[in-house]
């Protein structure tokens, strides 16, 4: 049999599928020529990836009724592509929509009238606050809420357990063939990685920028290799809600103290060693650490190897002093960290998987040596829970909190032994979001209680000078100082389930009997 | 029914496999406790990765009779893992394996006595060389070779017609976590582009290093996500023959008078404008293109967007002296551009299928205007040969050539007429490695064609004062300086597929009947 280059190609060689080769041009397959006469990918033809609004790429990707949309919160409460996608989404008459974000915040209010409408029926996502929180909670949302952790979230996409249709990613600037970078234009938010799993796991993927810029634009965040469309629209996102300009270092006593206690538990533990690692959140005591523990590295003439993160400033500072060799991101909290992320050669964006996914071969959490993370409430069990106020209404997100403190050596929870009259340490917590045998030590204000779990650390800080109680003695404490509050008290239908992160049910969450919003 | 946190999950919330939250402490699924009390990733502890032999590496991945197992050629000539792997297996008296390597070369001649003994039977590669080479055309190799050009090979992988079972893959650095990198250590091979599909395709993955370095190893060219096993050995390749220290620009004055043509037929192109892109081989007179394209950028104000390769040192040169604003790099070819890739900022390493893949939608070949190759033999109808040569035995490769040529708006090979008295321009190719059809021009030392195909090239180069002949006008000067070659014989054998990117047959290799190794 003779291809398309005259060539005799034995017929008993095709098989499994082999053709012979029948030329370039296939215009659903391999390639075709353009407009120059050359022959050019028709998957990848520039002129077909830009489009001149988010509405048509809602048609071109052939969004259905029933589909499931991923968004980052890269822009958190600057966002306007989740308000801006789902909008043209109801425009367009299509219904029953699943959003699975990898969190949602005050700027998704709007959202709201479209879970009531029957736009939006499933939410699954880290962070639930503001009208969407509100919505879940009351039981407006037709089905039962996931909330998962960053490494949750990326294992459920990583092994099926969602299906994303279609990814819409806000990307501070893009070219035309869809590399999209965390950094640059208007509305720099330093990373995409929330958005890189979705990229590669996605049916279609959809770039939405307000910066177009010439190819290759590179490093890419994310590869044209992973996009279908590109849309420029004029705003991605609000840039002075996309980031706090400013950090300020805590004045406050009792926080300064609590930092105190923090850094005392780390230096006094077995892994306080040349190349620790460590990650902090953005509280104010966690906050402080990073400056209380310079002298102690000073001392102890050591230096960190990483720093993981939810990168901030006092991180950023820390790098550029020689205190630590790199930083990882997975997340820019502030300016400073987004500064940094774009200038300093030690400074790495990585995907939420390598961040922490439970079930692939490298998450840097199972490389940290310290977390320090803050609590709405701790139990008596080191149960932690992140997500449901006091009035037990969904207003928190998991993020990397179960994800660190399950892969990090030493995790550590700081939090006030009381919030507003209402005692933080407690019989049980509402909700259990980090569950407490990867709890190691709860630090607050009034003294610091080390899971039993962890023989090696009562051991080691029992000569640390540190006030160390059991966490009993804490509840007892915070009970005397505001009483024990009344449980609250919940119908049975659930609202949403809180996974654990491989999946299983770690607790559901019900709609309150009686609530405040 | 109560989890392991005492929480009352409804029983109807456990379908599609959901299950209540039973611990952390799972060891086939999530986490175990490491000897620090730490909740650490069973799957991925370091302690697991870092093993003491390849030995215990092939026993660990379970290799078996009758699997795949890959390699990259980025340390060329000096190449040292292929042998050191595969003696192995043979020891450990493993059967019928086949190689699925990006290139094999002559540093793999020890691989000969394999493929007579049985324990290799496939291969599949780009480059076919030496002992390799004369194995499979004398019909030793017990299965029919497949050869794919770069951007083939990694489309293969990434649509499953070949699975592989372990990918070893050499790396110059790597941690004990499995994050390696191209640059850095005793064996400095700048990228490891290769090797990035078969890190995220195969089942198992080995990292061999000979440069063991503090964890994390950033940015990682192949992430520890990907990574099983990290072995550590003496050497893992011959750094002197890794890379060619020493670029020296040709003297020949055929080969400048070429690489004068070459760029004279870029410069009158309708794509000779701001923002071009370009790519060239090794060869002297492409190399020599670097150089001669200088004055013109000056004199026409312009600046190239990337160089694309394959690259090397006059590459680098252009992006210091800010001709090109970036290199974006597969397979670094010589030592300047692995130091250039290591500190200029503006130096991008990418992976095989950002490159070439022609399934995906964003490789760069789609976004090449010129690029300058070689060839053995180029026929009347434009297929090029760089495979067989002029005895028929297999002793080239495709690489990226017939990805490059049909990505690019204007693909320019270069060639002498004649050499050593065998024509290069004929009527009929030995083999057809790239398809005349996205051949777009020849340039030999006694003229130009252009492929009748680009009618708009050959309006924009008529009066380019270029001496620009039909391809028959160049065949027969060749023929009437060293005469008609005779036809090789070769019998009905076939050893080799030579697949086209789509994996049809672009052409077959059979045994010839008299050769002369």
């Amino acid at each position: 049999m003779l291809n398309k280059v005259f060539r005799e190609i034995p017929e008993e060689l095709l098989v499994n599928d082999r053709k012979i080769f029948e030329g370039s041009i296939n215009s659903d397959k391999v390639c075709n020529r353009n407009e120059n006469g050359a022959y050019i990918n028709s998957i990848a033809d520039q002129k077909d990836k830009l489009l001149s609004s988010v509405r048509e790429a809602i048609i071109k990707c052939g969004l259905k009724d029933g589909m499931t949309i991923s968004f980052h919160h890269h822009f958190r409460d600057g966002d306007y592509i989740v308000n801006m996608v789902v909008e043209e989404i109801a425009k367009l008459g299509i219904k029953d929509i699943t959003i699975c974000a990898s969190s949602l915040g005050d700027a998704h209010d709007p959202i709201g009238k479209y879970i009531e409408d029957g736009t939006i029926t499933g939410i699954q996502t880290s962070g639930v606050r503001g009208k969407i929180g509100e919505a879940i909670s009351t039981g407006k949302l037709k089905k039962i809420a996931i909330i998962r952790s960053h490494g949750g979230r990326v294992r459920a996409i990583e092994e099926g357990e969602v299906h994303i249709d279609v990814a819409f990613i806000g990307a501070p600037t893009s070219d035309s063939y869809g590399n999209a970078r965390g950094v640059g234009g208007k509305s720099d938010c330093g990373v995409l990685s929330y958005s890189m799993v979705d990229a590669k796991y996605a049916d279609k993927v959809v770039v939405i920028t307000d910066f177009l810029v010439d190819y290759p634009n590179f490093p890419p965040s994310i590869s044209a290799v992973d996009v279908n469309y590109v849309v420029v629209v004029d705003e991605i996102g609000d840039p002075k809600k996309i980031v706090s300009n400013v950090i300020r270092l805590t004045s406050d006593p009792r926080e300064l103290m609590m930092a105190d206690y923090c850094t005392r538990v780390m230096v006094n533990s077995p892994f306080f060693k040349d190349g620790f690692s460590f990650q902090t959140g953005g509280g104010g005591a966690a906050l402080a650490v990073n400056l209380l523990l310079r002298p102690y590295l000073e001392d102890a003439g050591i230096k960190m190897s990483f720093a993981l993160g939810g990168i901030t400033k006092p991180m950023c500072d820390l790098l550029e002093d020689g205190f630590v060799k790199c930083l990882v991101n997975a997340q820019a909290f502030d300016a400073g960290s987004i500064e940094s992320v774009k200038n300093n050669p030690n400074h790495f964006e990585i995907s939420t998987s390598q961040y922490a996914n439970p079930r692939n071969k490298g998450a840097l959490v199972n490389k940290l040596d310290f977390v320090i993370l803050g609590a709405l409430e701790v139990d008596v069990n080191f149960n932690v829970n992140v997500v449901t106020g006091s009035n037990g209404i969904l207003r928190g997100a998991p993020g990397g909190h179960p994800d660190t403190a399950a892969g990090s050596k030493c995790s550590i929870i700081v939090a006030p032994l009381v919030r507003s009259r209402i005692p933080t340490i407690c019989d049980r917590v509402v909700t259990v979001t980090t569950p407490g045998e990867v709890v190691d030590v709860v630090v607050t204000d009034y003294g610091i209680a080390i899971n039993p779990l962890r023989q090696d650390l009562i051991e080691a800080l029992k000569d640390s000078k540190l006030p160390i109680y059991t966490i009993e003695e804490l509840r007892d404490m915070a009970y005397e100082m505001c009483g024990k509050p009344d449980e609250l008290e919940f119908e049975d239908k659930v609202v949403a389930i809180l996974e654990s992160r491989d999946g299983s049910i770690l607790d559901v969450i019900r709609k309150p009997k009686v609530y405040e919003l």
